[in-house]
């Protein structure tokens, strides 16, 4: 275990770039945070290149963390490094997902994600996914960056559990139609009552921007524009939410 | 229209007031920001006590302002009043719902909230429940307060579709099971699979805080634990995606 004391120190300035978008896809590693995540990222064998701790925190003994190198710090370098107010004592360097990891195939469930912009909104969707027992998620163009730290908390190591990885939708969309995936997208207009929904094994669900919902192009390429119904005055549900139902309601209805 | 110029207006100073829960609490009164917002307390007819506008914020024809008052303000002093980035030109104070204005009855559909913290979330349950048709959300005790402005933004407007009020949950469990409606706890500890819970035609749903969930007291009061069946990895749902989730199916299943 190495010690450093110095926020000067080369490794500690690298680590805070990587709280920047730019900086993460440069170098294709992302920083997480916190006990959770950390053991989510260790016991799916995710991609962890250092982990960062605290002087006073004592990994777990139930932590198999291999020959992973452990780096600790000060409490106040733990500090310039967080992005939460009570930073938790330990943090991991890990490598992004290939989108190799994304395999189109009868009978799978995917769900594509065309622009959400919010980071709590898809972090909350990724670990919907996760529940509904989605094989991967595709993140289109001009949707938040994944590897953010709120959207990385917000889906509580979920990210660990299944691929989430950005690819063109237009790539997506023809490995659900080359597979017999029947592709579901939410439309407010000229949809149909989710509750007549009847997919085939595998389901494609297209979630679209917080604002303008899913681009024509993709409502387009749907093989059926689905709506939740309004019992009440609200004129829409948040993204996260109607993904939710919709997977739950897409799982039971499926033949 | 009264226009002010100084910050050091006590108007404004009042107002600036209720960005905390206590004014808001001491008055009866709370502040809503942005067109959307406003427009949908005009229309639901909310108590508007006064409307807050940007020097050359226009307000437009379609709204029903009646004789609410109207102050113009500098757009300093509409920044140093909104809690958003890019203050939208608008703002309302409005007095709070009376918990009067929930009737429990045989057939009624409510959420019951212990505890939940984050306002992100109880506002986007608000929606949620507004969407499904519920006919009032009660916040227990524990409950971030509704008048927080996060809670507003993320509730959009639904806040004026329903009642939504504080209210001991003794007194809203007594009226649910008073009244017939079958009560419904989430729990991930010996409960039912949502999908064979059949309820009335009324049915209340409790929810609880995001770590600890719903407490034992409450638990224990219902009729029914319920649980969403986890197809995944993830060991649990966002707390507003398993109230829609739940609300959907319920509405679904009931005889």
């Amino acid at each position: 275990m190495k010690r450093i004391e110095s926020d000067s120190n080369p490794s500690v300035k690298q680590w805070k770039k990587l709280l920047t978008k730019k900086e993460r896809e440069k170098t294709g590693t992302f920083l997480i945070e916190g006990p959770h995540l950390v053991e989510e990222a260790l016991s799916y064998n995710a991609d962890i290149h250092h982990l960062i701790i605290e002087e006073n925190f004592q990994i777990p003994g139930s932590w198999d963390k291999g020959r992973i190198p452990v780096w600790q710090v000060t409490e106040k370098i733990m500090k310039s490094l967080s992005e939460t107010e009570k930073p938790q004592g330990v943090m991991a360097v890990c490598g992004m997902a290939d989108s190799d990891s994304v395999v189109f195939a009868p009978g799978k469930k995917f769900v594509l994600i065309d622009g959400v912009q919010d980071p709590g909104n898809l972090g909350t969707i990724i670990r919907t996914a996760d529940s509904a027992g989605v094989d991967a998620v595709i993140l289109g163009e001009g949707t938040v960056d994944v590897y953010n730290g709120k959207v990385m908390r917000s889906a509580q190591g979920s990210v660990f559990h299944l691929p989430v990885v950005k690819m063109d939708l237009k790539e997506a969309v023809e490995g659900c139609k080359n597979n017999g995936i029947t592709l579901y997208a939410t439309s407010l207009k000229e949809a149909s009552d989710m509750r007549e929904a009847s997919p085939n094994h595998g389901f494609a669900l297209l979630v679209g921007n917080e604002g303008s919902g899913v681009k024509e192009e993709w409502l387009k390429a749907a093989d059926e524009k689905l709506i939740i119904p309004i019992f009440g005055k609200a004129e829409s549900l948040n993204v996260a939410v109607a993904t939710g139902i919709l997977l739950y309601e897409l799982q039971r209805t499926r033949k």
